[in-house]
């Protein structure tokens, strides 16, 4: 519908025109079904079409305070049209992820929604750890937004490592209530939200009966319902303006002795009875589950973020004319040259990659879950640690991507008005919540070293490193044969290869035993010099801590690279499985799927002449490879990017709009700005003019 | 002075007392004299310590037309300064630059100053482009400020292809007047300043007796010196918000039928005569010159933006305390964990080695203006094609450098306070103006293209280049020994290597000889496939223009490599050949020497194994030579940023102040937040109460 408003680009028209598929059947195959692509348009129309979330004035030329104030008033009226879809039955948990995050949502409010945390971290973490009496009482409360909660773990001295918080929760058995204070300011909580909520679920250090039993969720009111005013005790406010997300109002919260009763500390999981006597949780596994949910959830957001911005900077060069190939023909597409296709594509099929892996892990994050309620927690560790990788690898790559996207446009990347600046921000961020890409990385190496270490033993492997067992068993790599499966298996030769080797000899032979040389050594050459290394290291007197804190570079290396193998692996697998599309688009996702493939070769590819079979002779013939493919999906790039059906108004981009009319969105935005609606500014008459008239 | 108001955290102090060289000696080294540097204080504290230039509230929270209006201000006051000093002959014309741009001006304006481009464009162009009698009148009239001048190049539509401009100025000889129009929107002006200048120079398409004579600049009246309003017949505002610098007061720029004198063209080099008459410039490179000028002074700005972000990370790094190396000691300063050593060291080399070649080319640039004076135009493409290289790849690498320190601080490098996401945001946008990256660095292949065809007819090559003669005579490269000099060589060979066989294959050997291919056999035992390659193009038909297209990712690679073998090259020398620093900081220096030599090959692995002697073998002892450099860097990190010498209101970060007080300035900087002012915000009242209360 919004597709015919106006004349459409022409160099755009003949994109499409020379579609060899049906982009339409790519965003049936991504949505899965019609009836879910319709119910898609209608959700997006009724928030989209409403004139009262629409931006007369984007909010970029707003102050900080002003953006906030209107963050609230849009949020209210997205809260109200959901409460009115859920009660005609047409909303469920997902309406409201994705109309308060995701695509909707950052098309609503492009720097972040301050109610979102309500219900991404505040009801998620009630379901999780309260129990069903605490559950009865708060959850109703929270669901018909009769309060509004926030979620406050991290403090200005601590992020990632929360065993060391140090907001303490002190019980007093005499009143039957906790003490919460904040000793230091290290200790203050940052990043919750800081002037919207009433109520948060707090993260500190319980202590009873004189002993510190570790971290616990309690649930603390923060401001009266009524005037919203803090309650005495607590101090509040926001942190101040980011790098993006600037509408989400993040802020501080210390406590000053803030007494709260003691069935405010949410006991699904471990208790304190009356008395003071701590009952611990029967798994400390058993808190995993939210975290890894939230880690999920952000990899297939990246994924559409990915879209989002791959979508805006296609059709921007598949319409900007800029240079000549050939001297007497006209200034070429952007698009028509390599180097530009080398910024786009790669990008472009990153998206189906990643989304591929997303799918994979959000089943098995369901089965997993769904075992864990039978008591059956042993693929936890293993899901845990693919999590960890596949959240850092996509935020790493997808926030590198976006860029790449970003700096793909020249200039016009740069304005706020092609959304890509901000499409950056969101996803930077999350390089650094929700667990710091390194420290992540460097869990699942502890996860790898560890199934290493099994199977080598001959032990069997859970199926997400089954891999691992073969090589470890030092069984002959196929010779290269340029084929996807050959690729496949050269990643997880690399993964395998000699990151786990010398993580092995530094901590683990040393710690364990030795004989896991003569294994290695069937695999690898350079055992030799490794082992020198290694003997190095512990003639010097290295502790294994200091081994493992000197080997972590290649440590986290390892990581990336199962976590590459895994992507590829699974996005392979998905392509050469698929059987519901027809051939033409097939033949495309197949083209995109090989170039992912090549192109991770070519980035690595000291990494593959060392660990796989791939010999210095092969290399220029995957580099033609890669730019054959690069050719050959030239003329399909629009009716990809036309297949994920992104809207105008989620793609919020004067670049990347269906119709192509670039210059003049461009010209559009800048027309809006409140800098534009006065020929002369008044700066001129206060500053200006008196200064130059002074030189005269 | 400024150093000791308040206590310093005291790792910090311990990082100072072990520190094994006199950080201080460092400062005198890089500035070059004890004068330079009291110069340097003296300047800093006129401007920083004027509280008419500190902001009570910070520009991030204030609307964008504010943001505008407080910068005007500021402006005028600077050049108030400015004007002082000159008087008591305290200021030349690096005190405009360095006050108006770089450190000291991003630290009074830290999202840029709407007047910089008066003095960096607009007065430049007078200076290269006006005859000696349209600068005795413009210039003076520009150097009192009685005018406030811009210039006005790049189009809506067209940027780094600057022939492709559509705005035309046809000459009148019977009024003897240009008229300017802009035929199209895309021929709108797009960059220069909106609301602040008075006057612009203006490239067009000079049109005289019926033909185009191609794009010349032309000096155009925009509004009246005393009202400010636009003159008839002149579209202009701002172009709105962008990444970074949105205190510069980008605008666009329109004309209908704007008549302007004959003698408001700008000939220095081509004229138009009275009658219509157009006289050529004798050469077209005499307009290079103000292009590479800007290019070279560019990369200084980089290298200076590298050390601020730089001094940031690594003092956070010391002062944070994260997690425990060993489980019985206390959370460890994250500098201590290798991981963040390697985020944060090689940038930290990457500052001397990106200052080395700036000083380097800025003598080079300096020797061949001289020789421009004296009609000498023979060095001019070599620098023009190192300027380009240098320029993309010190934007490119100081940008993700930069990008990277951002990270290390995890959630903290969010925060505006950081100051980090907008020094990215001055580092990112060189990556495409003043010539977009990949363009530039593909001028440079081109370049090497053709001094590579010299070198094979055994033709004496350019200083710059020189190494690429041996290496194209076949000779015989040394086996690997991991000495510095082997490195440097090795990068050389790399240049040289495959990217340019292939280059010369597709395009040259195509069109020019097919000799060469024996001197590369010897050179390139990958030649057979590389000939197959090319054969099958020759064969399916293409063109040399589609032939170079098709190997421009190469071609690109090619001239990165080409001067990644300059930087090593010019940073080893300059360091081996240092004679004049202690014993102490030489070992330092050698040291962050090793480190970025060493960081690059391991970077580039495949390219190495590929096309220099390094062997398979050889890495492992690389990466462990790699994780020496991190350890013994390490105790000298922060004595090492210290020497850099950039005081607190140049850095202007909570993270990175001298004394470390890091948590209690992130939270003095979030305090300032209006929002933070009211206890309670007034949208509770307005949207938030209701809203609440409608669903008890």
């Amino acid at each position: 519908m919004y597709r015919n408003k106006v004349t459409v680009n022409e160099d755009l028209l003949r994109e499409r025109q020379k579609c060899t598929f049906d982009s339409k059947e790519l965003t049936l195959w991504l949505d899965g079904s019609s009836e879910k692509i319709a119910t898609r348009h209608e959700l997006e129309d009724n928030f989209l079409n409403d004139p009262l979330l629409q931006d007369k004035v984007p909010a970029k030329y707003k102050s900080h305070k002003e953006i906030y104030e209107d963050a609230i008033r849009k949020g209210c009226i997205v809260l109200e049209k959901l409460e009115y879809l859920q009660s005609i039955g047409k909303s469920d948990m997902r309406t409201y992820m994705q109309s308060l995050g995701g695509m909707l949502g950052s098309a609503i409010l492009k720097d972040g929604n301050p109610i979102t945390l309500h219900f991404v971290m505040f009801i998620p973490a009630l379901l999780g750890q309260a129990t069903p009496e605490q559950q009865a009482f708060w959850l109703s409360r929270a669901w018909s937004c009769s309060i509004i909660g926030t979620y406050a773990q991290t403090e200005l001295g601590h992020g990632t490592f929360i065993r060391g918080l140090e907001t303490t929760a002190t019980y007093d058995p005499k009143t039957k209530e906790f003490v919460l204070n904040s000793p230091t300011l290290t200790s203050y909580k940052w990043w919750p939200v800081g002037h919207t909520a009433n109520y948060a679920i707090v993260v500190a250090q319980l202590y009873s009966q004189g002993e510190c039993k570790g971290i616990h969720p309690f649930i603390v009111q923060l401001r009266d319902e009524e005037t919203h005013e803090p309650l005495p005790g607590i101090k509040i406010g926001e942190i101040g303006t980011k790098l993006g997300m600037n509408a989400t109002n993040n802020g501080f919260l210390g406590f000053e002795n803030v007494r709260i009763p003691r069935n405010h500390m949410l006991m699904k999981n471990s208790q304190i009875l009356e008395d003071g006597t701590y009952i611990k949780a029967t798994s400390d596994k058993l808190t995993y589950g939210t975290m890894m949910f939230v880690r999920v959830v952000l990899v297939q957001d990246i994924a559409s973020y990915i879209s989002k911005a791959v979508t805006i900077a296609v059709r921007y060069s598949a319409i900007r004319r800029q240079s000549q190939i050939k001297s007497d023909e006209p200034e070429s597409q952007i698009i028509d040259y390599m180097t530009q296709q080398y910024k786009l594509f790669p990008n472009l099929a990153m998206y189906f990659a990643i989304t591929t892996a997303a799918n994979w892990i959000w089943n098995m994050y369901n089965n997993v879950t769904a075992e864990l309620h039978q008591g059956e927690l042993e693929r936890l560790p293993e899901l845990h640690a693919l999590a960890c990788c596949l959240k850092a690898t996509a935020s790493a790559d997808g926030a590198k991507g976006i860029e790449e996207l970003r700096l793909s446009c020249g200039g016009h990347g740069y304005m706020d008005s092609s959304n890509l600046p901000a499409t950056y921000g969101l996803v930077t961020a999350s390089c650094t919540y929700e667990g710091e890409n390194t420290v992540l990385l460097l869990q699942t190496a502890r996860y790898l070293m560890k199934v290493w270490r099994q199977a080598v033993r001959g032990n069997p492997l859970p199926p997400t490193v089954e891999y691992l067992s073969n090589l470890a068993r030092g069984t002959k790599q196929e010779p290269w044969d340029d084929s996807l499966m050959c690729i496949v298996k050269a990643h997880q030769a690399v993964a395998a290869g000699y990151k786990l080797y010398r993580l092995n000899f530094y901590v683990h032979t040393y710690r364990y035993s030795i004989n896991l040389f003569a294994v290695i050594f069937s695999f690898h050459r350079k055992i030799h010099l490794a082992t020198q290394n290694m003997d190095r290291k512990i003639k010097k007197g290295r502790s294994p801590e200091d081994a493992w804190n000197e080997t972590s570079i290649e440590l986290m290396q390892a990581a990336e690279s199962h976590c590459r193998a895994f992507i590829v692996m699974r996005y392979v697998t998905a392509i050469n499985e698929l059987t519901t599309v027809s051939k033409e688009l097939h033949i495309v996702l197949k083209q995109l799927c090989t170039l992912y493939c090549v192109y991770w070769v070519l980035q690595r590819t000291g990494d593959f002449l060392r660990f796989s079979t791939l010999k210095k002779e092969n290399v220029s013939a995957l580099q033609s490879r890669l730019e054959e493919m690069l050719i050959a999906i030239r003329p399909n790039a629009v009716g990809i990017v036309d297949g994920f059906d992104i809207r105008d108004e989620v793609l919020g981009s004067a670049l990347g709009a269906y119709d192509g009319n670039v210059y003049q969105r461009l010209y559009d935005e800048a027309m809006k700005s409140p800098l534009n609606q006065d020929k002369v500014n008044e700066s001129f008459h206060k500053y200006l003019k008196p200064f130059l008239k002074s030189r005269l």
